[in-house]
């Protein structure tokens, strides 16, 4: 399976309030991005999920989000770029330490949401960097190389990882065709995507065009409602490589 | 099937974040409790099961709790009477006004989580028959007949209906045996007691001694795993009276 | 003093954290815009403020806001407008409860902070009538009368109540200028920029234009340093009329 | 002034609400507890806490909270240990990042508000001990010397610093008198009470008698409304030794 890595969102539940199959999901994955309280992941859920990942061989990573619970990190909010960067590193130095007290280093940093893109505007991208350099100038930026997000990431000097989602469609212009309250996906729609990346290094978007991706991460959503199933399809081509 | 009636709480779902099977457990159900915002239940799923709640002919009531969403309102918190008023009359005043929104009238009222075991306190009972009294003093207090609840309740001339609950044991002094995370309830149990309360007005204690119950509301508890089939086994009981 | 009022916000603060200074403010005002709870305002200290207000015959209404405590309501969200009408619709149930528990009557309602200006697109000035229509359809909604919240509030039917400020300057374009951390202001500027509208109707703008104002409602802010000493000034300017 | 400290909680402010007198207390004391975000301190005063006391050479410390913002960290809640733990090391990795961004290390940790009597039990002082050793094994835990808490942090091996309070009397049982909305204090008492404890290693409790202090640490409330002027005080009585 050579340099292919699955990827997907976890520890996302609040107390009792639950969303996502991290049990199912995670033995199936290589990295998990670990919610850090602001758009779910309460203090103990981040624990007990970086301990599960860790039982899988799993890599740990951060996954910081717009400060809006209710929200679950998916509205925009105007917020100025230092407010941002100290949200950031309130977020990823909390959930290092926890992650941490299980033993476990966190590798990457992989922004939730609405804040993804939100990083396409240079200031937010910058603010971003700042918190990454303030709190382990070494960890893994997970952005997509076709972004501008990743111009500043290299700009900054700091490490990336490329990344291309699964299960979703990408348009023409290279953005994920998302919905808000995602339905199952096809496995092998997800498994053909990845196929298609990892034969040609291209994907096929929603208007029948091609763009090249550069990319080792698959990424998956945490919130599909069969993501396990979709997880166990790509980790068994994987296999196959 | 008389004057029994099944009753759960509802609507605690907060954004994306989830708890409880409302979709499968309204339609089976008489009345339902919608958690008011302070343990689950943002605004646009407090209405939701409103309407939901309607579109089955199921009667609508409010559910408030300590406040204390990480905690789903299970956490005693140490507070003044004061502000528990206060805190109680925000919830229900918020709740109130988005059921009717839907054109729906709030006839009954709950305490959720460990706030009902705070009420056996008197100072606490009373700061609740304050909320109520504010808020609306011809809504109906569900409470225990056997608990001091009960009693304060009638003192200070509020409304009641008695409740029991059907998917948990009661020990020998009365109080139910609660599992922090629930596990399933084997429905043929939950139909035992409840035909043991409608045949006998009675029910047997995990000690083995039977304790009279006076009450024409059937609680079952929203987060058990199989809560729409104990629901439905109920149900299907009832209507066999 | 005829027909103008003098409207200030209120009950911001929130347990132990504060902000304004609504003990020296409010025996100067005439209105009172009460925080809601989701960018100030505990439940007890709305309460508490309603009754200051009344002790004073000080009009009590409501002021709802965007969830954003931390920001104090002054981020632009990009919200669902249906979920901003729910959100609106249970701060203003939550609040109108706690007021009318004081015996009191909420007459008015102001949208705070930045949802004040997001009311400017017309599906989120639909958003707060959906609102006000749902809590009270007598309710008085405060707006500027040359603002497109004021066609829509008319179109809908809603009654309103037409404001200036008087402790900021407008520009040309008939906006505020709006510093994030207030300075102290010069009661003498403020009293005559009131003067200017009792006498003429008219504003002189950071540009040196005039502009007609139609308004009996003057607002002054509640986290102006000296607000209390710039309400005096006017009220005493009022007081000669 | 040898080896005398005064000590004050910080940056408990969050965003636009406000408490303390951060700018005037600063300067005039040793050593500051910045709020971790649960009971106060968003995450940019948190940082600005920081950066105004390396400013003035003072010692920033940790502070963290039971999460209750609306009751400031003051309403005993019934938490697991466990649960306790993570809460608290969420809190520190927070904090401690958004420190070390400013280049400042913490040296010290002090829980907030009722979460300081609430050790006085051993499992909740085991479950603070855990966090430590999770965050930073050497960092300093401040408490007092005749409580359980000060037994349990030894045996578990964490550097401690012993704290008596000057703003506050001691009642016979060596408990502080504590009132929910503090007034002012004369500063008289307050450098009586240092002096006592600097001269005879004794503090005059409420009852008239005596007891012995074990003490360093000079703990004064940020939330006494004339708390600057009490620093202002002791300190002088302190530069005097």
């Amino acid at each position: 399976m050579a340099n292919w890595f699955i990827n997907c969102d976890c520890g996302e539940s609040y107390g009792r309030l639950s969303v996502g199959q991290d049990e199912a999901v995670v033995p199936l994955i290589h990295s998990a991005n670990i919610a850090c309280g602001f758009h779910g992941g309460d203090p103990s859920t981040i624990r007990r999920t970086a301990r599960l990942a860790a039982s899988h061989g799993v890599d740990c990573g951060l996954h910081p989000s717009l400060p809006d619970l209710m929200g679950f990190g998916r509205r925009v909010m105007a917020m100025d770029p230092g407010e941002l960067t100290d949200i950031l590193i309130y977020q990823m130095g909390a959930t290092k330490a926890l992650v941490e007290a299980e033993g476990v280093r966190c590798l990457h940093v992989k922004p939730h949401g609405v804040l993804y893109t939100m990083l396409y505007e240079e200031r937010y991208a910058h603010a971003f960097a700042d918190a990454v350099q303030a709190v382990d100038p070494k960890i893994a930026w997970i952005c997509e190389a076709h972004k501008p997000t990743a111009r500043i990431a290299r700009e900054r000097g700091c490490n990336t990882v490329f990344e291309f989602t699964a299960d979703r469609a990408y348009d023409a212009d290279g953005n994920l065709v998302i919905t808000r309250m995602p339905e199952p996906v096809d496995p092998d729609f997800a498994v053909a995507q990845v196929r298609q990346v990892v034969t040609e290094g291209k994907l096929t978007t929603t208007a029948g065009t091609t763009r090249d991706v550069d990319a080792t991460l698959i990424c998956i959503h945490s919130d599909t409602p069969n993501s396990a199933e979709v997880a166990a399809a790509i980790r068994q081509y994987l296999e196959t490589l």
